[in-house]
This record gives structure tokens, C-alpha cells and sequence, in this order.
């Protein structure tokens, strides 16, 4: 398929820009393309249409940087959930994993990655300066590090413990359940509810 | 993943749209999704319209029914391919795969499928009275038959074949034998069988 020769300049442009999803080739590209080729045009401009919408008007939460539709997310702006908790992940689809627990009921504070200097990630990158402010300034009882327990999760552990130790918040860590060495979003959702319903304080995590 | 809870509506239809690609689950659809989010407005915009474009202003060719920019795909329209023989395809991936072959100079016809009762698909569905036509009306020396090696394809062959035969035109199918490289013993029985029975002169399978 490397020297392939394409009937159509607009297939081809389509399937170029198929190809540059991660994980999609150039046989899949050409394969879905040619799929919405035979679906009906109104179809196809609500499936083009819904990825620029959601590109140019989804917005991130102003309190936890979850994705939102509006200022505040749905998470954050729910009455029955507990503030004075906050859960850190590292992404939405971590947020979107530990929601399916239903094990959780405070509030997420999304990092938007973790420290990782081989891929050029450092704690600026990061939103940590207003997660610290958070804790500052709100009634913050406890903070939970919710990171991959990788190598990199527990780096950037460690050094949010140091940022928020000299507040007055218990920080705990979840509970060791999830397997060392796992990416949160594809732990089994009773294994991560498990692991976040006893959770364990960060301090007595490091001796284990 | 079954009941996820999106933080927002946006996200999710644009999951939604993209779970209904063929092959693509619901994970899949948010990784890609989530990707699109972090990519240039610029970039996603260009993405978006590519594929209404392609759905939009892709046109069939007059002649053949290939996928083409204008009204005379680019293959019918080169000078110097040969009009009088004619390779009869499903699709317009078997016309892309040919081409790679380098090994065709003719046209091609694409039926826009096969034969297939059991899918609901009967001649009428498919551009078998424009190739009766193009046989009739123009200087068509011979037609291949190129299409799958199934039931259904020996099907539409043979019915094709008897729409044909009575014009002055040889209609020749591919050569069905054991692949290039294959090892014998894993060769199905079919193909081997008929490798057999049509069994070449060694001297003149010396020159293919
Ligand atoms: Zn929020
Ligand atoms: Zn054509």
C-alpha cells in the first residue's frame, strides 16, 4: 500500500488524514473513508461537524480541568458531592474510570499528565500550582494521589506530597490493588473501586 | 465502558459518531477523540472537512463508476491505457490494487459489489446493464473477470459470463492458482486442486 495510487485527490486527502489518528493505518483509513462514502451526506456532516464542535467548544473545567461544556464541569458543579476531598489523575479518561467505580463521591483535580523528563514533562507542564492553590485556599481535608503506579506516577507522587505536606490535609495514595506497573484506565473497575475505597495515607505508602 | 458517564455532552457525541465506524469500539473512539482535542483547531477543522468533502464532492466516473474528482475518472482519461479490454472489479479497492500490480493497461468496471442473496444484493443492484452497454456500443476486444474467489463471486461470474458471451468479445477471469510464495502444503485444497487440473507446460510458465 506504500506506492498506492488513488483514483480521487479528495480520497486521498480523507484517507491522509485518517492515517494520522494514532493507531489507524493506511489500509484502515482507506477502509473507513470508503465507509462513510456510502453513508448518507447529512450523516456525514454530523460525524465531521461533531469532532470540530467538540475541537472548538469543549471547554476544561475552571475548578478541575476535567473536559466540560461549560465553566464549571458536571462534576464539580453536582450539590451531593463532597468538596473537601479532592481525587488527582492524571487525565479525563482516569476521572471517567474512577466515575464508573461509584466508589467516589468528592471532587477530581486533573493534573493533565505527570513528570516525565523523557518526554520532555515537567511539573510547569502540569497544573500544580493550582492544585496547591486549591488546598490553600479551600476547605480541603483530603488530597488523593491517583496516579499510574508506574514510575513516572510515582515520581510526580512524591512530589506533590512535598508541595502539599506543610498544609493540613491527609494526602493518601489508592490502595495497592491496582497492580503495579498499571495504567489506571485499564484496571478493571472493581479492582479500582476497591482501591480507592481503601485507600491508604501516602506516608505509610512509601514503606510498603 | 458500557455505562460511562461522559463530562460532557460534546465529548460524548463525538465518541458516539466515531464508535459507529466499522471497527472502531467505543475505547477506541475516545483515545482518538481525546487525541483530536489536544491537535490544532486548525488541524481538526482541516480534518472535519476532508471527509465531508470527500463525501460530498467525490463523483463516480461516467465510464467505469471508479471514485473520481471529475466527471472521467484518471485512469479512463489517460491516453495511453487500452479502451478495448476491460477488467470488471467489486470495488474500488480491487481497482487500487491492481494498479499496484503495474500489470494492467486496460479500463476498468466497477459493479459496486457481487451477487450476494443472502445480503440482499441482485444484479439490479450492482452496474452490470452499463457494462452490457460499454460491450455493445464500444470497440471491447475482452472483458476480465476479476472478481473474489467465492461462491458469490463465481456466481456474479457466471451470470455475467451469460450476459456476455454472445457479443464478440473473449472474457477471460484470472489465473486461480497456488499464490507466489505460498508453501504447497498450506494451500487450500480448492486452489490447489484447480492448481492442478490447469496445470501450465513448464516451459511456458517459464515466461510469465
Ligand atoms: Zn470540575
Ligand atoms: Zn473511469
Amino acid at each position: 500500500m506504500m506506492t498506492e495510487k488513488f483514483p480521487s485527490r479528495l480520497l486521498e486527502n480523507a484517507v491522509n488524514e485518517f492515517a494520522k489518528l494514532p493507531g489507524i493505518g493506511r489500509k484502515t483509513a482507506l477502509r473507513l473513508v470508503l465507509h462513510l462514502l456510502k453513508q448518507d451526506v447529512a450523516d456525514v456532516e454530523i460525524f465531521g461537524h461533531s469532532i470540530i464542535q467538540a475541537r472548538t467548544e469543549i471547554k476544561h473545567c475552571k475548578i478541575c480541568h476535567n473536559i466540560s461544556d461549560g465553566d464549571i464541569c458536571n462534576i464539580c458543579s453536582q450539590p451531593d458531592r463532597l468538596p473537601e476531598i479532592i481525587c488527582v489523575v492524571e487525565n479525563i479518561r482516569d476521572v471517567m474510570a474512577i466515575e464508573n467505580t461509584r466508589q467516589f463521591t468528592g471532587l477530581y483535580h486533573v493534573l493533565g499528565g505527570i513528570i516525565s523528563p523523557m518526554d520532555g514533562v515537567g511539573p510547569a507542564d502540569l497544573e500544580i500550582n493550582s492544585l496547591i492553590e486549591r488546598v490553600r485556599s479551600g476547605n480541603v481535608a483530603e488530597v488523593i494521589l491517583a496516579l499510574s503506579t508506574t514510575m513516572e506516577g510515582d515520581t510526580t507522587n512524591f512530589f506533590l506530597y512535598k508541595k502539599l505536606k506543610d498544609f493540613n490535609v491527609r494526602i493518601s495514595t489508592l490502595a495497592r490493588g491496582v497492580s503495579v506497573g498499571d495504567e489506571l484506565e485499564y484496571a478493571d473497575e472493581l479492582t479500582l473501586g476497591r482501591s480507592i475505597k481503601n485507600r491508604l495515607d501516602f506516608e505509610s505508602s512509601l514503606s510498603q
